[in-house]
């Protein structure tokens, strides 16, 4: 920190920052401000200077992100400014500190040897970021955070037309927390023995928990406090607020089996392998891919296009139950089999026409479950 | 290598390849084997057995590559097949050894427990690749050929109303070897003393050079043919054959200066970081940035944008002569700058109106010229 800061004189802000800091709240910030929003000043991030330190703060409605620097402030106040052209210039500086003043609202931005003056706009339309103040408070370790977003986040719906299934389920009941995301065709869930000590159900939006893993860093534990329209994660050094999906989302247990006459143990890594290569033949229709369990202890893997040719592999396997054939689009599979972090995975089927259930070897409460293709 | 093939019954192709080696070939010809050309059978790679071994080859109509394998060819033969879909295949397999056998325009491709069958097209249309017999040969060092492709080829014009200055122009004469290529708004070019062994003017696509660059991995020394059409750049392992662009390269030396009356010596990495950050606030525009060296010893990189704002960096510089200012396109100053390998760079100018000379220091006979702008 430079310590030989001098007041200037009729100035609306003076503070000085650790630059890395800066650098990481704007990157933070960075994919919720917009660049081309309808309402202008969405486009700007909005540097604020109070006692407590500086605060950089950018949303686009739905989701709202805060960091707090801390940084010495030699005069309290705020302003907006372009997000992109902040994050690009700052993201080019090298240095120590930052500086930043700001006068009849242009914010000055100097690093060593740089000085760059950038057109700003008064704090005093930027949206308020709303707060959760009164719901259901929890707090989470990063890493199990961590570990029941990336075990199903990837399953959500893409098709806006069903609201509910673009968001992650999460449930908070009975000493246990599940999370759940289904587009319909394939369903991923987790549940662990985890106490949160407070109840809820929650649909949360797919693009608020990508912020949120981008965001949490370093933090080693997350507060999650659900609202009634908002929830909100707080972090170290950040907090991110974001509303919740309405609606009620599918009893999605119903369709879990509950029994299977097949159970195949195999290699994550080979049926992987397997299934990608099989794509390259069955790609442009529906992804169809054949397998087939035999008796002898083998998936064979194969695909065909009247157009290219046709593909197959084997891979080795414990069978138990009676052999059968299914068949499932090649990418779902691949989705579910590159979420586990196991070596090997059961699959348990139930003829052609029943769902599949893929379950990680070793990872407890982990379930993917893919819907069959009629071949 | 397999070495227990038996030989199949009535097929017209069949042999058995190392697999890495495969995987080298195609990946060499993949930027030249179309995936939706208007000549269907340009979608597809020859395979062609003979004694020699196997031959793995792609061409365009304007650049046509080979590969040589080894290989172990039990049934001489040739097929073609989607290019693409075999690239896909031969990508996703893994084991030491790949058989190919083709029976009936069909080609079975078969490794470790995976097994294809590509339909193929019979290679009786596949275009015939030139080859250059007589014309100017010489060898050039894969170092040599490097260094001097990468000093001159991001300077071509991408613009197709001018062909000739779409490739890089060469020139072996007098015992010395010269580069050039320009778009009209900057030049770049390398002149080292080089006896070849032989004369020859040459312009040469500069998609065909970055092939070129792409293919010669590995091979030491690469021999050039320079036929009246054609150019041909024999490797190791492949060669590839490219249409020559014909007219008259302009006579460019006419434009470099031959004198200056200031000369500023500087830290590239320091010039290529202002610059970049100045390129911030001039962007949409046409990318002005302005140098104004001072005797002082420095160089002041300033821009200005009525709408985001303005910045400037000051950069240290060893000044002689009389100070000036120039307003340059940040972005032909910074690939200059980015193409250089030394650590310092001498810019000589003669005034805001003539063009600046950029001069890696320590590189012999490299040379970059940028015409400024009107400030």
């Amino acid at each position: 920190m430079n310590e030989n800061i001098s007041i200037k004189e009729n100035v609306d802000i003076q503070v000085s920052l650790v630059l890395e800091k800066f650098k990481t709240a704007l990157v933070g910030v960075e994919r919720v401000v917009s660049s081309r929003s309808t309402l202008p000043i969405l486009n700007n991030v909005l540097i604020k200077a109070d006692k407590g330190g500086v605060e950089v703060v950018a949303t686009d409605l739905e989701i709202g992100v805060k960091f707090f620097l801390g940084g010495k402030v030699e005069k309290e106040g705020s302003i907006t400014v372009p997000g992109k052209t902040l994050i690009n210039l700052v993201n080019n500086l090298h240095g120590d500190t930052v500086n930043l003043v700001s006068k009849n609202n242009i914010l000055e931005v100097s690093c060593g040897e740089s000085r760059a003056d950038i057109n700003g706009v008064p704090a005093d339309d930027y949206p308020e970021i709303p707060q959760v103040e009164d719901g259901k408070q929890v707090k989470i370790k990063r890493e199990v955070l961590d570990g029941v977003l990336s075990a199903v986040d990837f399953a959500v719906s893409r098709d806006e037309s069903r609201p509910v299934l673009t968001g992650v389920y999460f449930v908070s009941k009975e000493g246990k927390l599940a999370a759940a995301a289904t587009d319909s065709y394939r369903l991923a869930e987790v549940v662990l023995d985890f106490n949160l000590g407070a109840e809820f159900e929650v649909i949360i939006p797919s693009r608020t928990l990508q912020e949120v893993r981008r965001i949490m860093g370093e933090s080693e534990e997350v507060e999650l406090k659900v609202g009634e329209n908002q929830v909100m994660f707080v972090f170290t050094n950040a907090s991110l607020v974001s509303r919740i999906i309405e609606g009620e989302y599918p009893p999605y247990k119903q369709i879990i089996p509950t029994s299977h006459n097949l159970s195949v143990e195999f290699d994550i890594q080979e049926l992987v392998d397997a299934l990608k290569t099989a794509s390259i033949f069955s790609l442009g229709g529906s992804n169809n891919v054949r397998l087939d369990v035999k008796a002898g202890g083998e998936i064979e893997v194969s695909s065909e296009s009247s157009q290219l040719g046709k593909f197959s592999a084997k891979v080795p396997a414990k069978v138990e139950g009676e052999p059968s054939d299914i068949t499932f689009n090649a990418r779902y599979v691949l989705d579910g089999l590159n979420s586990f972090d196991t070596v090997k995975c059961v699959m348990e089927l139930s003829g052609k026409t029943a769902p599949g259930v893929l379950r990680p070897m070793g990872s407890e409460g982990r379930l993917y479950i893919v819907m069959p293709l009629r071949s």
